[in-house]
């Protein structure tokens, strides 16, 4: 067996290990997640979108939730934050729903970043499922500007009006632009940071390392507002050196789906 | 080198990647782990058990034990916390020993959940070690209702009489019927509570989520208390549940040993 | 296809995965990170190391730095803490630099432990990049006793002489001898943390474990100073039980780079 051979199978298998498995309903056959009332849809970065028409009246005062949202919606990944609150942020937009909480487990599947759980709440079921309809299928846009490689990530995120979801994760004014640059390893993070605050003039809203503000991720998260030229701007010079300096410690990072910003 | 034989390699190399490497002491050569008085066993998880004797002065104080305890039972493992916790209250119900501390890192090997770190503490080494045999030999059961696939896993647990370890880890009463329900992605989990509420009259003894109650895992564990029967129908409604919605995100999950509950 | 041939595919495969890619700016093309003037070099454990010279003055009061540092020297990776905080402790001493920050996320790319990340400052970039330097340069011998195998690792470091990176990360005494035994998973790590005391005069300087002192790490690690001797003696008898442990739960662990103990 020659070195070409067992590098081409390696390849293959590091595709397969690596590569997201989104289902859609119509995959399932009977007696599968279809059948479950609770079940909306599936996407990338192992997310999984539900509702519950009625949460529970006991659970739902072991979970912390305002009594007033009968049905909630939730969404969750193994891999990926930023899109996930990204996708919210455009579901609360669109629908008849409200972010009830934001919560970031230390995941990715051995990678750097975190996975999340993100649950909305709405007087209608089918508010709820509505709202998480719209943030399933805004990962793919959302997941755009996620480049990685065997070494870490780099994510970028923009938006010309934060909302609701934005705002509960990372205290950025409403209605205002928004950007995020995060990395990881960490220390890539630091850098970007600094190239996105001196690139233009723009405010930072949140500074995030591990120790401080991240579920003990392996990553620095920058967040920031003003004006929307100034803000995409910051981005997208952060994103240049980023991708410079994670090709440094391995293969050149690719985009997850297809850079938006 | 065609796709189907590529296929192969891949399942060879991901069922090796996944394979637990349980040894016993019978494998060992001379001046291996036989021959350190320490060491107990190995198990399923990645699982180590040890005793010692006599646990040196200042450390005992550093590591925050009852100074009545001279000699400890340690067993840890990379994968898996419930199942460990479920074997030491079987350990400490059949030993003369008493749970020290329970601690839960964040791991499973690039998984949604816990590893773990559990001290058991006895007047004399023999029930320490008596203490960790037993812990050990019950693993293989208390991982049956371990569900995994490659998005993430499910775990469910019962017994008709909670003791010390159910009881310091989750607060549950003592000598009561306890259930927990788990599933990583935590979205998952919060379904399956709500199924396992609705399904049966129990009372709810803990719910966790990533930055509440747990390591920042990827997991929303909830516990039950209450009549046996009903304990056993909420955590088999919610497991029924849980492998369809687990399944939508990747291949049927299997249990790691075989089913118990 | 035989067996045979499948081993060696998953060996290779398993090389592959394990395999670390130091990089030097030699082996970058045009517009790679030798392009960004912040870069200084890569190292084992996806370490990179970097510098801002003139740290912009809004985020450096975000990420809480002495406004006394206008260059900072920054030290991350995916794998590994301990090397790189003993890496940071010699550059400190060789260089005219200080340590600012360590933080220690969870990571090591589904390993049992840390990644890092450290932050050095000084008036003058050239003297934090300098410092930077000799921390890349100095990780393969603190990588030496970085033994691992696939089910955990073990740490284990020694110096003569600690500085204000050991002083900082541990709290050791400055100027005194100082010893680190480490292992995950953290079960094994509590029974070498009462070896190394008991086979020498040595005192306790530090002692954490998964939800103690660690990011939830699944690690216990002690710290030690004394005389000389007498901590070199504590960590060889450490190691020497530690590599028969974790070589129960799968193959000998082996050094990542060359021991120096």
């Amino acid at each position: 067996m020659d070195q070409e051979l067992l590098n081409k199978v390696v390849q293959g298998v590091r595709d397969e290990l690596n590569k997201t498995t989104p289902t859609t309903s119509s995959d399932c056959p009977i007696n599968c997640a279809t059948s479950i009332t609770e079940f909306v849809g599936t996407a990338i970065g192992d997310t999984i979108g539900l509702v519950i028409a009625n949460v529970d009246h006991e659970l739902h005062e072991k979970m912390g939730i305002d009594p007033k949202y009968r049905s909630i919606g939730i969404i969750g990944a193994r891999v990926g934050a930023g899109p996930h609150i990204m996708a919210v942020d455009e579901a609360v937009k669109a629908t008849n729903t409200e972010v009830l909480s934001i919560e970031l487990p230390r995941d990715t599947k051995g990678g750097a970043g975190h996975g999340s759980l993100i649950i909305i709440g709405s007087d209608d079921v089918s508010d709820a499922r509505r709202g998480i309809e719209v943030a399933l299928a805004t990962l793919d846009q959302t997941f755009g500007d996620v480049y990685s490689n065997e070494a870490g990530h780099l994510e970028f995120q923009y938006t010309a009006r934060a909302s609701y979801a934005i705002n509960k994760a990372f205290g950025a004014p409403l209605g205002k632009s928004f950007g995020l640059i995060c990395a990881g390893p960490a220390a890539i993070g630091v850098v970007l940071a600094d190239t996105a605050v001196k690139a233009a003039n723009v405010e930072v809203v949140s500074y995030s390392s591990p120790s401080n503000g991240t579920s003990y991720s392996n990553e620095v998260i920058l967040t920031v507002t003003g004006d929307s030229g100034a803000v995409r701007q910051a981005v997208s010079a952060a994103r240049e050196v980023g991708l410079n300096l994670l090709g440094s410690l391995g293969e050149q990072a690719v985009s997850t789906t297809k850079p938006y910003i």
